[in-house]
Parts: C-alpha cells; structure tokens; sequence
C-alpha cells in the first residue's frame, strides 16, 4: 500500500465521480487517491460502483488507464525477483474453450533458461482456468505461500500458482464489485485488472494472448485489437515489454475441453503430438517468450529452439519437475490413467454428410459447464474428470453416423443435456466454407523484432 | 408501497443495469421492481448507484421517465384531497436566491376559491428554502401531520408543510445516495424527483416555474426548457395539468434575501407594494394557477383577478389566517419588529459612478449562507434573522458612495466575508447593458390555453 498523505487530506471522492461522469481526465493522484482509500475501506461501494459506470460509458486515456493500473498494483505486495539472473517473463490469456497453452508454455519457456513466475486464474462460466486443469493432477498444490512460489521458481524456473491476499488487494475488492454492478466490461477497467496482476509478479516482458471470436470474451478483432494496444501502451508506460497475439477462438482450441482431458493434450504437445492448432500457437506464443527473454535473436529463431525442446524431452522434464515441485503426482504425466477418469461416455453422431461450417464455441464451453468441469458461480465445485473430446472441428469432412465427439460424464441427465448443446453447436453444409479462419489474427506492439 | 409479485421473483437488478449501461430503454416492471425493491431494502446501494450513473450519461426516454415518476409516487402515500370541492393547484419553483413566490401564492390562490396544499423543501447551497422563510415567524409549525394539514385546508384553502415520512420515500432514499454519487445533475432524475413528490400531494394541476441564469440550477435557457418540457410531458402522462414557466434568476428575485427580510418582503407584495419584478412574477404565476384551477377563463384574467385580491385585502388575510391556523404569530405579519431581528447593520456603498450590469447571483446567495442565514450541509442550523437588502439591481444608475446593498447580521466577521462576496458580486460600467433579460423568458406546455 502506498498512501498519499498529503492528497488524501484533499480528496473528496464525489469530485473524482463527477470529474469522469463529466467526461474529464483524472490525475494521477486522484485515481491513486480513490483506489486506494476504498482499499483501506475509507470509501463506500456505492460510490465507488457509481464512479466504475462512469468509466464504463466515458472512458479513459492512455494516462489514466496506466495510473489505474499503476495504483492497483502498488495496492499489494510486488514480488522481487532481481535474485534469479534469468529475464522474468510471462504469458496471459485473456480466456476461452479449451486453452490449455499456459501448461505447455511455462515448462517450455523454462527450458528454454527464462523464469515463469506465472499466477493464473480460475474458470468462470463457458471459459476454463489453468489452476483447475492443474489441479486435476493428483496432489497438485496451486496455493503456494509466495516464499515457496520462489523456491520452485529458483529450481525449475518455472511455478504456476494462483493469486494470493497480497498480490493487488484493490483488484479483488474492485472486480467482486464489478461483477455485481454491470461494471466488468470495460476495456480500461479489463486492462488494469489483468496488467495490475501480471505486473505484480515482477516480470521484465509479457506476451499476451488477446482471444476473438464467439469463444471470447471480446467477440469481434476491433474489439480484441482495441483491448491489445491498450494493455500493450499500458505494460511499455510502465516499463515493460509486452506484446498482444490477436489469436482464434472461433472453436475450440485443441481437441479436449474438460480439465484431466486437457491435461493428457498438453502432454501429448509436449511430446511433439497433439493437434495441430494448439501445437502451432504454442510454438507461436513461446517464440515470442524467447524472443523477449533474450534467448533467441528473433521470433522464428525462438519457435524453432522451442520445437528442438519438445523433440529433446527437455520441455516435458521441466513439466514432470514443476508437478512434483507443487506437490503433483509426476507419473501420472506418463500413465494418463492416474488422472482422474469419468465413469462413461457418449458419443455424439453427424445425422448427415457434409462439413462443418461452424462450431458454436461458447456453446461447447458451456456444455462442459453442464457435465460438472467447470463453474456456473465461483462458489461451485468442479468434476476434473468429465469433458469432451472433439473428432471434428471447422472444415472437416463428416458422414453421417461417424462420431463428431465423445462426452466423458459421471451423471446420465448432465450428459443428455450437454449433448443436446453440443449438437446444436455444430452446423454441418453440403460444401466447406470459402473462408478459414488464421490462428494469429494480428500481432500488436512488436518491441524492438528483427524478424 | 405497490410491490409486484409476478415480476419481482425474476427481476435481477444486475440485468436492468446493464441494460441501461448499453443504452436500452427499461420497461415500466423494470423500473418498478427497481425502485420497489431499494425502498424495501432488497437491493443494495452500491448496485443502485451504478443504475443512476448509467441514468446520468445514456438519460431515458419519456415513458421511462413517467414510469420512474409512477413508482416513485406510488412508494409512498397519496393524498387523497376529493372530499375537497375545489380544484387542487400547486406551484413548485426549482429554486433560486430571494425566491418568495410560494408565500406570496398560497393565500393568494386560496383567497380566489383554489386549493394549495403545498408540501416544500428546506434551503439548500446558495438557495433559500420556502420552510426556513416561513419558520422565521415565530410559532410557525411546518411539521404538520397529514390529518392537521387536511384540517387547515379545509379552513383557508392553503398550507404549507415539509415532506413527511408518508410521501414518496423512494425519492427521499434516492435523493440521500444521488447527493453522494454525483448523480443529482440529471434532468430524468430531476424531474422524477419533483414530480413524484408533489403529485402525491393530490394536486389537479401544477405551475412549474423553472429558473434559469446565474443563480439558477440550469444556467442556460436550453437546459431549463428541456427540464420544463420533461415535468410537462412527465405530468401530462400522468393525467394532470401541467404549464411550465421560464423566467428569469439572473439576479435576485425582489430586493430581500434572508429569512425574516423576506417574509416582510412578501407582506409588502400581498399589500400591493414590493419591487416590481417579484410582484410581476407572482401576479404571473397566479394568473396561471386561477386559470388551471378552473377559477379563472384566460391566464390575463386570472391576473387580473389576482391583482383585486391584493387589493381588496383578501389575499394578506389568508396569509394571516394560515400563519395563525399552523401555529404562527399573526402579529408579526403586521408588526415586523416581532420578527426575529439581526443586532448590527452594514451598508455596502458604490465604489464608483456607472450603471449595474450584472449581479452574480450565486454569490449573492452565498453570501447569505455565510451570514447564517442559509445552509452549507443538510444537518446546518439557520438564522432567521441575518440577511441582505439591495438597493441596486441590474440597469439601475448608481453614484460613487451610493449604497448598493445592507447587510444584516449578528457576527462581524461573517459580515466582512460576506460584504467582500458581495462587492464582488456587481458589475458596475460607464454605461447601462443594451440588453435586459425579460423576467419570463418562455412558457412551456399551454394546457388548454384561450389567451
């Protein structure tokens, strides 16, 4: 926490509230003021609910995009990990249906000799959390106090936990508030949010994963384009490099959606397998972690070392080790039957020849929600087990009566209903589409490449 | 209170927020829920406030406003004034500084056959308050109950008594968190808020005047006019007659500003004397009441109607029947030395020779509330007796040494501040303003009108 004392005496919450309803640019210390009097508690919700909708319909420059951001992390602890010689450096993603890069990315980029101190998230609604993928692992412990979060970090350069009491307070205190006041969807508000907490891991570059499509958060590339350059400007306002990959989310990425399924894919990755689309991304986003952390001299170079990573088994090491470092059962990296197992399956067949011409990725996130693998309110719990396997995704050839997908479920009446979801998420014509989606839309901000 | 079950048990406050955010418009259930379920207690402030700021900056078409008016009407009792023959008719003014009309027009109405049962606000800020004035006559109880307030009605025609816990008490929740949110600036609000409150007083018709200039709460002619047409629509829905009135807060209104000074003020006009301006405003006014209130067959008429009543007596005799019938000393109506008097006088004279060209009007107001005679917050205690007399106003000559203003008081060093207020309030130049503003700028809303 850092206050103002001599601001504070001054600040008048109410000016604040009607200086952004009126369409003004806040200062620096009145932003920093206001978070961090309803941090401590000396503001109530209400005003600062009111003030958040302000946001919300007038906006806010680059300038106090980055002081929001600024004040929310010093709201908390920031991690020092000038002792570890190697560059810092993250990747963050801002949600979807079966994204499962940061298990792959962490491993590899580790082995690679940069740090990963990542700290991840839980799912919510139709998206997945990398913590819940994780703790599908026998043992798993994502709730690392911070000086064990180092130790792990010091011998396998790489620990991936969730977000602690001390990390940006005020972030917590403002996005439960957000949640209950129609005031989360904001581009300025997502930013500092996200780059409050990922800057707090005291990271040197960031690469970020900006999701688009009807899977993501931001539905449309001007949308996910906008959201990019601003985290973007904001990490580089506060001296950090970072990059934003507009990346697909049409469908789902991958081939799995269901946390221990995910698991066994992210393996199979690591091993040099898997499907395509998530192999591609990434070689893409660790090429970019690479490339920030000065271990390759371009972007191309840095995809490359990663691939000889995961041909040589170094990557998928780095993972056994950072599993049994977190308290995981690393055999069940290599015996995918120690993760846990859904009781049956379903299968889900085309009733027609054709292709598929679209696949309803919000659709099929929520149909995973329904089997129990994922969460409806941040109270529930989740089934690691159950998911769903796709065989078909977008411009496959099916026949009818050959399966599109399989649903691994423990509860009859959830799976009747998932599948029902599922099915109507897949529409099959008699001719593929014209268009194919890229995987990487755009790239925004390219600090210093040479490739 | 008129809750509704049906729609009460799906109604998410959270989706009427964020409707309002994306610029929809709310249905009449909607709104209703939403205020039925915040005077209940149901929903908390912090969600309402972010509702009133999304009001604030995406506003509401006219049914949404009507509606909010309804519910807000109806969270609270009505009166029910039938057994009453005549016709119910109130005036209701946005506030300015030397405001007097409403004591000048209560007996004035009631003297011509109208029923006024007026329920009126306290000083607030620069502005007076219609209570403060009237307590300034010793005995005078503006807390009446509802059954005392019918009596005196049905005795003289007029009362005038403060809000009570049984009117609307969705506006006065509403009003509490919009004072601390900076969500009072907002015209749909503003005239939900004034509307609710005085068509619960049962009223048939409603003249509205609607200040604009310098001291008040709409500066500009175009911002009033939007507001005035907002409480006609708003009224008209609502089956009332409604006719709003433009006119002029430029500068004060008659020569006195202060409690007691203004009360002998009002006298002086209910005896046919009195500044011009004020006199003109109330014969205006009145003219406009008789003739909604069926008394009268053209506005000129009624005027003219009012004019004899001043005359005649008639109207300073309701004035004295209602200060006595609500506990007030007659007396002093005659006798202003019974009115509370200041200790100490102070003249502000002319530095110069020239001509006035402006009178800050909120200043002049302030100067008031720095005397005592006016309040800075809600829970302030007022002077009755302190205040100011001008001597000059806008277009009159004035030599070097002449008094421009009095300045009564009872703590000198309150008088100093104030007198620097006020010499800085005037404007005097070599020669006189071309333009004078017209103390009526427009009327808005002519319901029925033959003149």
């Amino acid at each position: 926490m850092n206050p103002t004392p001599t601001s504070s005496q001054t600040f008048r919450a109410i000016d604040v509230i009607r200086k952004k309803r009126d369409g003004g640019e806040l200062s620096r210390i009145e932003i920093e003021s206001l978070v961090n009097a309803y941090t401590r508690g000396d503001i109530p919700d209400y005003q600062v609910s009111a003030w958040l909708m302000a946001v919300v319909l007038r906006g806010m420059t680059r300038a106090e995009t980055a002081a929001l951001t600024d004040a929310m992390l010093r709201s908390g602890e920031v991690l020092d990990l000038s002792s570890l010689p190697a560059k810092k450096v993250d990747k963050h993603s801002t949600g979807g249906v079966g994204d499962k890069t940061s298990l792959v990315l962490a491993p590899l980029a580790a082995a690679a000799g940069i740090v990963v101190p990542m700290i991840s998230g839980r799912g919510l609604g139709h998206t997945g959390g990398t913590l819940d993928k994780l703790e599908a692992i026998p043992g798993f412990n994502v709730n690392l106090p911070v000086a064990q979060f180092r130790r792990v970090l010091e011998t396998c350069g790489c620990a991936i936990i969730g977000q602690t009491a001390e990390i940006a307070p005020a972030d917590r205190k403002l996005y439960a508030l957000r949640d209950v006041t129609g005031t989360v969807e904001s581009p300025y508000l997502i930013c500092a949010s996200i780059m409050s907490k990922k800057l707090a891991e005291g990271i040197d570059a960031l690469v970020l994963d900006v999701k688009t499509g009807s899977g993501a958060f931001m539905k449309s590339d001007e949308d996910a384009a906008f959201l990019a350059e601003l985290m973007v400007e904001t990490g580089e306002r506060m001296g950090k490099q970072v990059v934003a990959l507009i990346t697909d989310m049409d469908q789902p990425l991958g081939n799995t959606i269901g946390n221990a399924l995910e698991v066994v894919e992210v393996v199979e990755v690591l091993r040099g397998q898997g499907p395509e689309d998530l192999r591609q991304l990434c070689l893409e986003l660790a090429g970019w972690m690479l490339y920030l952390g000065g271990v390759s001299d371009t972007v191309a170079e840095g995809k490359k070392q990663s691939g000889k990573l995961i041909v040589s088994g170094e990557a998928l090491d780095r993972f056994r080790q950072m599993v049994k470092l977190q308290g995981g059962d690393p055999q069940s990296i290599d015996d995918p039957k120690r993760l846990p197992q859904a009781q049956r399956t379903m299968k889900l067949s085309s009733s027609m020849d054709g292709y598929i011409t679209s696949l309803q990725c919000e659709q099929v996130g929520t149909a995973c929600v329904i089997l129990g693998g994922g969460r409806e309110r941040k109270e529930d719990s989740v089934d690691p087990a159950v998911g769903i396997v796709l065989h078909k995704k977008l411009g496959d050839a099916v026949s009818a009566g050959e399966p599109l997908a399989t649903i691994y479920y423990n509860a009859e009446a959830r799976a009747v209903r998932a599948r029902q979801l599922l099915e109507g998420s897949y529409r099959i014509t008699d001719s593929p589409a014209h268009e194919k989606r890229p995987l990487i839309h755009r790239v925004i901000g390219k600090p210093g490449e040479k490739n």
